[in-house]
């Protein structure tokens, strides 16, 4: 960090940040299979081209996972995508959210629409996305799923868990954090000691050239997220390194609390589709959701 | 918390709130000669009532400092105050800046302007104070010093050394956290469960009628802390307890964590005073400030 390095030195600087990491925490194994969780934005680009080189591409396995919204469908950054896991030789599973868990999210909105309720369309594309990755790693026996979450987003989780007094998703963040279900694959961010604006040059060296585009669903209030996204920039900016900071030093002081949560009992199941969901839950969130537009009975 | 309680079931919360937090903690043995530090506000009057329900008084000393600015000396309160221990059965030991550490604010701000250099005086005042609050409870041998820090202190103290990376500060948060020089008479916090708007309720109930008065020095620069403070008032406002969750969880996080602190050396002493430093420093910051103002040579 702050330093000045050329082109080269950069990408190395990165890949060998990245597989310290996994080192460090033991993320992933020489010859574990990983499903890559790749929407298609520079973070999951560089993911993908990252662990395409560091770890044997026969083990790997591309996930892009298409929402289903009007007018935000991307189709040049997935065909970018595509030719990227070809030349790497990597498999790469395409899919809709309609073929992967039943509705698209433009469905989803539809139908809310239609019974008058009012639920933000974030909400069912995240727990739908969820759901879908998971179900395709099982499906595929990957032992890891890798997620392109970066450093920016690593601090942002923690400090809103701390803000919010929530310890069991603060300790979720570790990357020794409690693993809940023997159903739910183990998800690992390999590039979580990466700043976005690295994950941003790195994806521009190698031939990435699409902006960020806004899905046509976002709401621009100030979230709980936002706000404190904005406020770490700010701190960053006045103090580069701040954010790296951050995160090594609550990953330092949670080191050995988190094992106080690997006594969690294995979460209960669904009533209705059978898969693990929340200690206070009967039904999970996804079928709540489908019936709550009845897309389900 | 969130409860409409009567006037005698609200105080006598507040005392069992304090009482468990000391005893789960250990933070006061029931023979220990106990240093209140305060300054007259409301949260120091609620210090100095509560401690001396709940603790031997003839093993509690009171402490004022008056930090020689013109303009601000709330003599009234301090005539409150020393009525309050008279009644209360306290010893009252009020000192100025300059009978303690040698130099009022006002004298330490008249030779940074004669010198053309600029210094916050809350740091001279900050820094001096403490320093006179560890001799004088040396000298009394105190065996702990209470300050009035209340739980909205400790929320935003916890967040700024998490935001800053600062994890030896971070542990020091922690009632259990490593204490760094046997020079140093050891601080405890009774009040760090108990919210500001709580103290200003029970200081109210037992007579205590003043405003809070605003220093002339003070300067209305949105720094680290009254950043994260606003923050922190609109989150609990929002969702009122979430203060006390995040000390709690963090306190909870960290238990064992701070151990690992104990190890730490003890802090250098300076080549000037005697007195404990930073381990990265030769002579302490208390010192050097005179010495920038050549108040000493």
């Amino acid at each position: 960090m702050n330093r000045a390095l050329c082109r080269k030195c950069f990408i190395d600087n990165i890949l060998e940040r990245v597989e310290s990491e996994i080192k460090k925490y033991n993320l992933i194994k020489p010859n574990e299979c990983v499903l890559l969780a790749i929407s298609g934005g520079k973070d999951s680009f560089t993911l993908l081209d990252v662990m395409a080189k560091i770890h044997n591409p026969n083990k790997l396995i591309a996930l892009t996972l298409i929402e289903g919204i009007e007018g935000y469908n991307r189709a040049d950054v997935l065909e970018f995508m595509k030719s990227k896991t070809r030349e790497l030789g990597i498999d790469h599973i395409v899919l809709t959210l309609k073929e992967a868990v039943g509705a698209t999210v433009d469905e989803f909105v539809k139908n809310m629409m239609l019974r008058n309720i009012r639920i933000p369309p974030c909400t069912y594309c995240g727990i739908a996305r969820r759901r879908a990755i998971n179900k395709v790693a099982r499906e595929q026996n990957a032992d890891k799923v890798a997620t392109a979450h970066v450093l920016d987003d690593e601090a942002q989780t923690y400090v809103m868990n701390i803000l919010r007094g929530d310890i069991t998703r603060l300790v979720q963040v570790h990357p020794r954090g409690p693993w809940l279900s023997k159903l739910f694959v183990r998800k690992v961010k390999p590039l979580r000691k990466i700043y976005e604006r690295e994950t941003a040059l790195y994806a521009y060296f190698h031939g990435y050239k699409f902006q960020e585009r806004e899905c046509p669903y976002i709401i621009h209030i100030p979230t709980l997220r936002a706000r404190i996204r904005d406020y770490l920039y700010r701190l960053e900016l006045e103090k580069p390194g701040s954010l790296l900071n951050l995160v090594e030093s609550l990953d330092e002081a949670l080191n050995e609390y988190v094992k106080k949560y690997y006594e969690l009992p294995e979460l209960p199941r669904c009533k209705i589709c059978g898969e693990p969901t929340s200690y206070n839950r009967e039904i999970c969130k996804f079928c709540e959701l489908l019936m709550s537009v009845g897309l389900i009975k």
